[in-house]
């Protein structure tokens, strides 16, 4: 038996989102049907949605890939949840399972390519993959998260993408106590940066165009707010940061923080997919073996470790609520970064 | 009592190098005097005469940094060195000693910023440092390397600046048995690159858009040579590479080499100093983990590791010798890439 679920979906690049009612597919043995509670709104899903990355394959397209929700029914050798389980789906439904970095736990990186959770192509069937703003998801177990009953659960959603994307280069680069981390940006992504940073010892300091936002910084556990478009304080932290992670989502100037870098730091991008129209400059790489780098989320097993760190450091996101019906006004504000800092869809308004 | 010494120096940006006498320093308490045979042509020399980099602060300049010769006088309280000793002295004459980088053996990352072997100013007198286009320099002895007897001496003294330059960063990002390693550019560089990646155990492949170079490169020591700028050849080593050496001198563009990179690989740039004014795209970076970085020279202590590596190994440059008579047409050859694969000027020619 199939899953009826309601849905937003867009139906084309240039028209909002609109209601859309699908089925979801009958469970495979290692699959769970999840009923969604909340889902989170990622950058991604309006540039995905409006096919800004010029890769979109399918509409109507489901957005969603921050999704929160509880274990309704498992597949026949599904043996990791039980029913009622509070579990969380990121940004990945599936990947191929035999490269080498799916043999290392490191299936965002897959060789064929991971599957996105909306967006991409069911491995078996052949249909699009359709995400988190409907009232229910099939899901292999194996992409399925483990989710803390002690955390706000309403604001956990964007650890399964914000969250992980800036916990994953945190890791990678072996941020721990006393390391010096800057953060560059302060929306979804940047103010978990800054609570991770914070929460794994690291002293950080944020990187910012306007001081409206240095108390939250302080708030969110920055020691330091730098104004990158003044000289002046750039040049009192040169040589400075072991890490440097860059959040900001378009094309962007690198050249005032490659300076810095600490000896042998880097400036890791998670927020920007696409050409960096800027030309970088190898002379402050060279004098001190700097590098940069990108990233993207983490795999399951990481992801799983990101939620285990959150619940035991009381670490959420800070979420502004929406009702599913407004997301089209949600995704306006969100291109204004009018959102502190990262808007959640309750579910429930989808079910009424 | 000062040393006289003859050399050739550039007198301006845009004039041929010419004979030039002056003086070298009094000893001071760790100064060697070095009697020079043998002196290394590096692009820089080129550059630095030229004033390409715009960085260029003194005139009369007498280029130099991949000096061989035999130690003439200690200073008093030189200690590491006998009169006789075969030494060589490469890019740094100098470092302010007191950084983290210099308390690490990374003069060449020095905070303050090291001196450089010509072109540079000493900390003490404040005088401009000259290199070794001359018949004799002046050195802490600090900053000479011991260089074994059992090398082809004339072909040694590229190793102090084209050797560590790409021994450092094989070093440094753990270069070793069964490691797979792309050089770009068949150069001074690049050739030093392919023989010692082979020597250290790993499988070398060339990039060059030239397939006149695949014999030599085969001969150097690379199992590999791909066309870069054939699509189907750069396909078939996507997610090949741990560590990509890219010795271009000039702007180019990365984004061919970037999806060769296997996870968390790594392209650096030791050829070009300044703007890479091809843009970067951070797509094949995301999907990998891929870095871009940059690398300068090595320290002291490192340098003399890969002299002893060389020695034990027997690796030395291909060389052409000079007289220094003919230092302005090996300029001209040398921006035309004629020369395999790199010119030591015999400083004998100089004394006679």
């Amino acid at each position: 038996m199939t899953y009826p679920v309601k849905s937003y979906a867009a139906f084309s690049a240039t028209t909002p989102l609109a209601p859309h009612s699908f089925e979801r597919r009958e469970l495979r043995e290692d699959d769970v049907l999840i009923d969604i509670l909340y889902c989170g709104v990622c950058h991604s899903d309006l540039h995905m949605a409006r096919n800004d990355w010029g890769w979109t394959q399918h509409y109507p397209l489901v957005p969603g890939h921050e999704i929160i929700g509880r274990v309704a029914k498992v597949g026949k050798n599904a043996k990791k949840f039980q029913i009622g389980d509070l579990v969380g789906v990121g940004c990945m439904v599936d990947s191929c399972r035999e490269c080498s970095p799916c043999q290392h736990g490191l299936e965002q990186y897959c060789e064929v390519g991971n599957i996105g959770t909306y967006g991409g192509i069911d491995r078996f069937d052949g249909t699009p993959t359709q995400g988190g703003y409907s009232t229910g998801v099939v899901v292999s177990e194996d992409f399925v998260l483990k989710i803390s009953e002690n955390l706000d659960t309403k604001a956990v959603a964007p650890l399964l993408c914000a969250g992980i994307t800036t916990y994953s280069p945190l890791r990678h680069w072996n941020v721990k106590a006393g390391s010096k981390v800057a953060v560059v940006g302060l929306g979804g992504l940047g103010h978990m940066a800054v609570k991770l940073a914070k929460a794994m010892g690291a002293e950080v300091t944020l990187f910012t165009r306007s001081l409206g936002k240095a108390d939250d910084a302080y708030r969110l556990g920055a020691s330091r707010v730098v104004l990158s478009n003044d000289e002046s304080q750039m040049k009192e932290v040169a040589n400075t940061f072991d890490l440097i992670i860059d959040t900001v989502p378009y094309t962007h100037d690198l050249k005032s923080y490659m300076p810095t870098l600490a000896l042998d730091g880097t400036l890791v991008l998670v927020g920007l997919v696409g050409e960096l129209k800027e030309t970088i400059n190898t002379v402050p790489m060279i004098v001190g073996r700097r590098s940069i780098s990108a990233s993207v989320i983490g795999g399951i097993k990481e992801t799983q470790e990101m939620l285990d760190f959150c619940a035991k450091h009381n670490i959420v996101p800070e979420v502004e609520m929406i009702d599913m019906q407004n997301i089209n006004d949600a995704y306006e504000r969100m291109l204004k970064s009018d959102v502190k800092y990262r808007f959640v869809i309750d579910m429930g308004s989808l079910k009424a």
